[in-house]
């Protein structure tokens, strides 16, 4: 398969080298290409430049977003973190309104698949890192689209038992409604390896 | 131990039932005693009226809501469902402010915790009715209350294991907002017999 990766940050990274590693035609897009390939320090989390990352993926091409989303499946894992009032970010949108369902308005003809956004990135593309049965979720307003998603979370080492669909996309805003207890968790736990369960399902 | 119950309907009866059959001395509270006693017919939900309930346990006593919270611990198991604009309800306060937090603000000699609120009330006092392991969340300012409330639990069913400690009561924004994704997932998989779980912990 062909994927358009959208970020190069650490998620972008993590899930363009995990397509890459499973042999499909990857790129990973950026908003400026120039500015992107001459950072030369580490991001405000730590990472390494994209350069330094790239250079053990070179097959991953770096391209800008443009792209034609029409007929598209377009999977968004990303949470609406506003964090204009400082720490700990809040939602912007919330509650009555997602991330995902703004994606949809944007995009009316692409068809979009919310998923993989109630965890940490390692998490996402390796779920033996978490012990135990813990799940992930999928919403959206198209069933086919949601077929293919769960294809590649299946590749991705996701069982199916562990693949809920919560339905349409509205249920966008409850998925990412988790971050905040995510958020608390983290502190708490002192590591990202963990992740929710439905348990009695 | 004494326990007064704010709230007659399905909630507050199965939570005061419990503490009955635990042995302990308990009253449950309404805003009006006489329209309560008055209520003949089920309410919105189908539960049967309150007399019918009592009958069965009349040991504990209907009260007003007027209580000296001063200096006691204030066990928060609410959630702030906003039904205004219809179903599904939205959260008020949300995202930058939280029951839990009004609460504690409005009673400031009260030591608030919160917990219990991210499952249904059966499973509240029952967590085996739920296969495998599974969480409830405890936050609070108080660590001394938090650690009273740990206990109420561990005599609910609880295992210790499965009490997690989220820190202060501004962690009720995170498990409050869990409540729309429990009702996606309400609908999704037709019965109210499951709970979220930390995988990982």
């Amino acid at each position: 398969m062909r994927y358009a990766v959208f970020g190069t940050g650490i998620v972008g990274r993590t899930i363009a080298a995990k397509l890459a590693a499973l042999g499909h035609q990857t790129v990973i897009g950026t908003r400026d290409v120039e500015a992107t390939l001459a950072r030369t320090q580490p991001d405000s989390m730590g990472n390494p430049p994209f350069t330094q990352w790239h250079a053990s993926l070179p097959e991953v091409r770096l391209k800008t977003f443009a792209d034609n989303l029409a007929g598209k499946v377009l999977i968004d894992i990303a949470n609406p973190l506003d964090f204009s009032a400082g720490m700990p970010p809040t939602l912007n949108p919330v509650n009555t309104d997602s991330l995902g369902e703004q994606i949809q308005r944007a995009f009316p003809d692409a068809k979009v698949v919310k998923t993989l956004n109630t965890m940490n990135c390692e998490v996402m593309v390796d779920p033996s890192r978490v012990a135990g049965a813990h799940t992930v979720f999928v919403s959206g307003n198209d069933a086919e689209a949601k077929n293919q998603v769960t294809e590649l979370l299946l590749s991705f080492g996701w069982p199916k038992a562990r693949i809920l669909d919560l339905g349409d996309i509205t249920a966008a805003r409850g998925t990412e409604m988790l971050l905040p207890v995510w958020l608390r968790l983290w502190g708490a736990l002192g590591h990202a390896d963990f992740n929710f369960h439905i348990a009695g399902t």
